[in-house]
């Protein structure tokens, strides 16, 4: 946890190591067995949850601040982050009434007119898909809680960011069709049955059995394993792995698989 | 064309009718007759070339911003614009050794080194598809041609731009799977050669003939009329036209076409 000096001097000078009027916001959506979450950040001094955020350093691109930001909330880095959208609305910040003045009365510091994180924000969103059960979440400075929610049951979310979960949530599922996925959901070497499952968990609707995985092995990126999972007398399914090159590949160029 | 004086303003007092530190560019791709062009602007005192492009006024959205810039460069409003991906590296603006300092001496106005357009900037990119032979290219203030440039055969981009239109156009072909196009690119009444041919430029690759139109009339989205074009004594396709209230809400909801 940071101090308030720490707070205070971010409120006060963070103009000189960030750039103004621009933000980053994460999506970051969590898988497990079957079980599809969405992490959120409690702000201090407000009812409402929201995406966790912050500033892009002068000397960072944007994947990096992303990187950094869902590094710093998760402890996971180097995930698969995607650009889903910027949000430039002129009043995104004041959807829902959230009032600045009185924010920022709250916390302790005076703040003038001009302020830099009072004018005008466009915000860059990025989602990310992770492991949930790999996670630790932390709140940043600004925020005092920070949790998964079932992606079915979101709590009200202040600012923009009912909007902003929509698009990463489209975005995702149009993806699906373009990015391999899973790498860091799934085990080392899973069954078909799981991965389809994981491909029917994020779409949120089910899908004819075979569909995805079958693109997938016909594209030479999952590799069919001389190997067996022992799941009860006769039932012994296939085992499968990523082939991690062409992965890293697809990951990059792209593909259709639908 | 803006006299000297208005362009003395925007630089030094810009910031207040414009958000500082973020620009839009656009990639507006035209097509006309199997061809695929892409408009390009060359500003001032600089040798290659570069996408269109403005700051976002402080009361705008992003989309309405976007819009304003095509409209001015092209004299075409209500375009379908979208949002391709956001850039921000630090070092964007100094590729290919650009030097703001020379160009702003060669404009004659004289900034300070704290002025709004030296500054960091991370710009939005937004792509668009029309007609070119529809368009009346302008160039804008800061620029001394407008044209349109085949995609097969672009000159040296400056800054950026060369990664924006690998972007752009990437998007623009995965987006074809996703949302209807050809609105505004084809005769109100077309054949199924005509939205094929249509289809194979933009993606810059030969297609399975009824690919495409197959999954547009399955999804409603274009009409086979009861109507034939005369091209010749045993030759009399078919006429289609779009449903245009099914078109619309698939470009607002998304589909999956491939």
């Amino acid at each position: 946890m940071k101090t308030d000096d720490e707070v205070k001097d971010f409120i006060l000078n963070g103009y000189r190591e960030y750039v103004p009027h621009v933000s980053i916001d994460c999506a970051i959506f969590g898988y497990h067995e079957q079980q599809l979450k969405l992490l959120l950040i409690k702000l201090k001094f407000i009812d409402g949850w929201c995406l966790p955020g912050g500033y892009i350093k002068r000397t960072e691109t944007l994947v990096e601040a992303a990187n950094r930001i869902v590094m710093e909330r998760t402890g996971i880095g180097n995930l698969f982050l995607q650009q889903f959208k910027t949000f430039g609305d002129p009043n995104r910040a004041r959807i829902n009434e959230f009032d600045e003045e009185l924010w920022f009365k709250a916390t302790g510091v005076k703040v003038s007119k001009d302020n830099w994180l009072i004018d005008q924000t466009i915000s860059i969103g990025f989602y990310a898909i992770t492991d949930f059960s790999k996670a630790e979440p932390q709140p940043d400075m600004m925020s005092e809680k920070c949790k998964w929610f079932d992606i079915d049951n979101l709590p009200k979310l202040e600012f923009d960011h009912e909007e902003m979960v929509k698009e990463a949530l489209h975005t995702m599922r149009v993806q699906l069709y373009h990015y391999p996925i899973g790498y860091n959901m799934l085990p080392e070497k899973f069954t078909l049955t799981e991965i389809h499952a994981l491909y029917e968990t994020l779409l949120g609707k089910k899908l004819d059995i075979s569909n995805f995985p079958k693109k997938l092995i016909a594209l030479g990126l999952l590799k069919k394993l001389d190997e067996k999972r022992s799941i009860g007398p006769h039932r012994s399914p296939h085992l499968y792995m990523f082939d991690k090159e062409k992965y890293n590949m697809a990951i990059k160029e792209g593909v259709v698989l639908s």
